[in-house]
């Protein structure tokens, strides 16, 4: 575990699935995370997605966990075959998978609700947790979660995850939070903007300026989005951003509140 | 360069992008580009994505394109200061970056076609390629992106990466192209179906058998997806798995076309 500076908290996720892969599923989880921590003031640096293989999980788990201060995992804990999650992150902390009384419990209190359903091993399997971790519960009728170190395995299923991710929250040492504002220029291509862009990027290292261009039926510009720590600096950023543009002839430019692109 | 056999071919994505990781927009690039792979027969294997940073993206570039047969990136080739990914790709080859006479010839044809219009730093920032590299060419109105070595460096703005992706595929490698077929579970849980799946699965290891369960307004059940490189043996496993569902008493089984989910 390791941040760049001490307010700088990190985490990387770990999409497993094969479906990602192969381009059959759209993933949304990446984006529901990287919301969810920045809120909790813990920046996501980098994203992977790997495919059910043991050892492909397993390293880049080790590779992630020993980079940044925390890892979400999110797939493979289902009860298939398939659904190998659970040994992959034993295997990377080097203990042993139980299976947790109180996930058994839950689960045979499912199976009691259904007529002539019974426990079997598949179900089982999802019981299985290693040794040292701790739950991670969710308000949906899935079974849970668990973290071990710095590493929290959640569902796939996007519902399923959104609901675990509000059990992670309060675990998160967060740094600072990072705050966010927009100018959308419209009517002017990057081209023109890239200039004073910079200029106002270098005379503020401490934000971060990106510019993000759209072009919609006709209509084409680009949303320039600041970033910071610092919500005073940032709001004198944004102003002095929109003089610059206007001073450059972007006579269309305003700030407005983010919109995805 | 390596693969794991003969007959597979294998490709990583590189996404280059703050605003991915900041959760401010949803990628949909990976998708896109996995199944245009899948139809060239080419399996995606890893994807990563990496913040704005040399390093961060020089490092990932150097670890996938020396593992993977080929390397797609995304993103990070406009005019503006954080656009630096033509730096990382020649830094990563250890060439220099030069300014390509088509490209500036193609900017240059714009500005004389919009009054007022004069070409500026920014603008020859998009014409700069690796030395040793070729153009990747699109029917859309962008400057190119390009190719070195086995990596192909494609625009962020899904339109336009999709329209230089029909420019890649002629120049890949492909293996033999991965099939796949679904058949749609409805009314039984992944726990009921795990233990069938699973010897079908293992009675046939050159297919690849994955469960993702769905939940829709009361409405459960999964979509079992067999994938691999024989027809026939994908059909009489398809055949196999469905009869050995419906001997375990699962009734609502069938074939279905893919579907996302």
């Amino acid at each position: 575990m390791a941040t760049e500076n001490q307010d700088r908290v990190t985490a990387a996720v770990l999409i497993i699935g094969d479906e990602i892969l192969s381009g059959r599923t759209q993933d949304t989880n990446l984006r529901d995370i990287a919301r969810y921590l920045g809120v909790h003031g813990v920046d996501l640096a980098e994203a992977r997605t790997v495919s059910d293989v043991p050892e492909e999980i397993i390293a880049a788990l080790n590779a992630l966990r020993e980079r940044y201060d925390y890892v979400i995992t999110t797939g493979g804990i289902g009860p298939t075959h398939d659904d190998i999650t659970a040994d992959a992150v034993a295997a990377a902390f080097g203990v042993e998978l139980y299976e947790h009384p109180e996930i058994i419990a839950q689960i045979e209190a499912r199976v009691a609700s259904r007529p002539g359903a019974v426990m079997n091993a598949a179900m089982r399997r999802m019981a299985r947790v290693p040794v040292g971790g701790e739950l991670v519960r969710s308000s949906v009728a899935a079974p849970p979660g668990f973290t071990i170190g710095n590493v929290f395995t959640l569902a796939g299923v996007p519902t399923i995850m959104r609901a675990m991710l509000e059990d992670v929250g309060h675990r998160l040492k967060g740094g600072v939070v990072t705050v966010s504002r927009t100018v959308r220029v419209e009517g002017s291509g990057e081209s023109v903007i890239a200039a004073p862009l910079e200029a106002v990027a270098k005379a503020h290292p401490g934000m971060s300026l990106g510019s993000y261009p759209f072009f919609d039926n006709g209509l084409y510009g680009s949303n320039l989005v600041l970033r910071g720590r610092d919500e005073e600096e940032l709001a004198a950023t944004v102003e002095e951003l929109i003089a610059v543009l206007k001073a450059e002839g972007v006579e269309n430019v305003r700030e407005v509140v983010a919109a995805n692109s």
